[in-house]
């Protein structure tokens, strides 16, 4: 395991990085932010540092750190141990997941990568709910997505409590805002792709009817729970498709339904 | 619309029922807890209205109660018209939907007949988050499960925050919590269900091939997120199933799993 250096004063300034993570991690372009990519728990720093984004440093409680052994080994970046209070003094509130790593942005990959390199892609258009982004990476991780493309009016994947709710698939799944919108949807079209746009309309193909009649590239565009894709998108798009459900139900929440669909288009 | 009782102060006893809600919609066998059943926001409110749950009152603001306009108009109960700030005082805390309504907990059905009349059926067991839960009705409700048998270790299905995350489906799907467990399995499988246990085990079966293999009824059994489906109820399932997801990657949610699981079983 990597060197521990342990800290016991709260207002050390090795532990800038950490400090006041509520507005730490917010993007560089808003008040306080500094544009930090921020992993709590073990799990997700595990994923943080296998990820492309340059490990800045690791905190934690010496029984977290402990869980997380061999992965810390080759660490180029300083380890701090300290206490649970201290760690919520520095953060700013009370965390329990007891480790924390905090790393640089990465130069995004451009639409041409992430288009070039998928079969099935996730396009989301107002996605503006951290969670649901979260939950979506997730989602497209579990069911194998190659890559998401994130158009206007989404929140920022690599906000904490995104990273989180995507259990740190976000730092895997290659994603670019790299969009020119509605746009890009027709560049999809050239190269290729299938752009079926996921709504809870009646008129709309089942899903299922969609997978059947063709297999080859597909991009799926996702709209936000409350207000769906805009006119421009859903103009933009092959085919509407929707997830046929019971009636007199509202739809699924976006990141479900996104399951369901991804599980479908990739099975 | 029902003839609203416009009231200014928030020690008004005649709005006990919506004090304090962080405590009084708990389980009556929980400290402070009076079972009550509590409806937020219009969108469910209009599902309490609907449901079985003897309603006792609503409350709310001027603009949400014209919201709910002719659904009140055959409220048998009173319906109380206040200021946000007042309802604020009342139920303790910021309420930004500005409706609420309260019920009665109704008798739930019996096993007998919950199970007699489903061909699809969710069976839970340890799941003790209440999103996860209400999350799980609302899947349950999307895709036409026809009812809901909640086992041991499972959280309360008519807490105010389950309800408000199953968007007011946990009142209209049918479940019950009179189970003996794992008995109760065997006894599903003498009603002629299949017994299907969700796992993100490997050795288990596909779920689209289970859902080849035959027709009928089936019984989909869902244990918590973190612990799984215990040993008993594993071995009082026909098959283990699972849903084919990418390596390197953690099981899914548990309701975006169900979700999954319900959307194939219910094709």
């Amino acid at each position: 395991m990597a060197k521990l250096i342990e800290i016991a004063d709260a207002a050390d300034p090795r532990l800038d990085d950490f400090r006041d993570l509520t507005t730490a991690d917010r993007r560089p372009d808003r008040p306080g932010g500094r544009g930090l990519v921020i992993a709590e728990g073990a799990a997700v720093v595990r994923r943080l540092l296998e990820s492309p984004y340059p490990l800045r440093a690791v905190l934690g409680v010496r029984r977290k750190l402990d869980e997380l052994g061999d992965r810390l080994a080759d660490v180029d970046a300083p380890v701090y141990v300290t206490s649970a209070s201290t760690m919520s003094d520095v953060v700013g509130f009370h965390l329990n997941r007891g480790v924390l790593a905090v790393a640089d942005r990465a130069p995004a990959p451009t639409f041409d990568d992430v288009a070039d390199s998928s079969t099935v892609l996730a396009v989301l258009e107002g996605v503006n709910d951290h969670e649901n982004l979260g939950a979506m990476f997730r989602n497209a991780a579990a069911f194998g997505v190659d890559g998401v493309l994130v158009g206007p009016g989404c929140a920022d994947p690599l906000y904490r409590r995104s990273v989180r709710v995507s259990m740190g698939h976000v730092l895997r799944v290659p994603f670019t805002s790299d969009v020119v919108w509605p746009d890009s949807l027709s560049d999809l079209r050239r190269r290729g792709f299938r752009v079926a746009a996921l709504t809870p309309r009646a008129d709309a193909v089942a899903l299922r009817d969609v997978c059947a009649a063709g297999t080859g590239r597909i991009a799926l565009l996702l709209g936000s729970e409350g207000h769906g894709l805009s006119q421009s998108a859903l103009d933009a798009a092959d085919t509407a498709v929707r997830i046929p459900m019971a009636s007199g139900v509202d739809s699924l929440n976006v990141a479900t339904a996104a399951a369901v669909a991804f599980y479908e288009l990739t099975r």
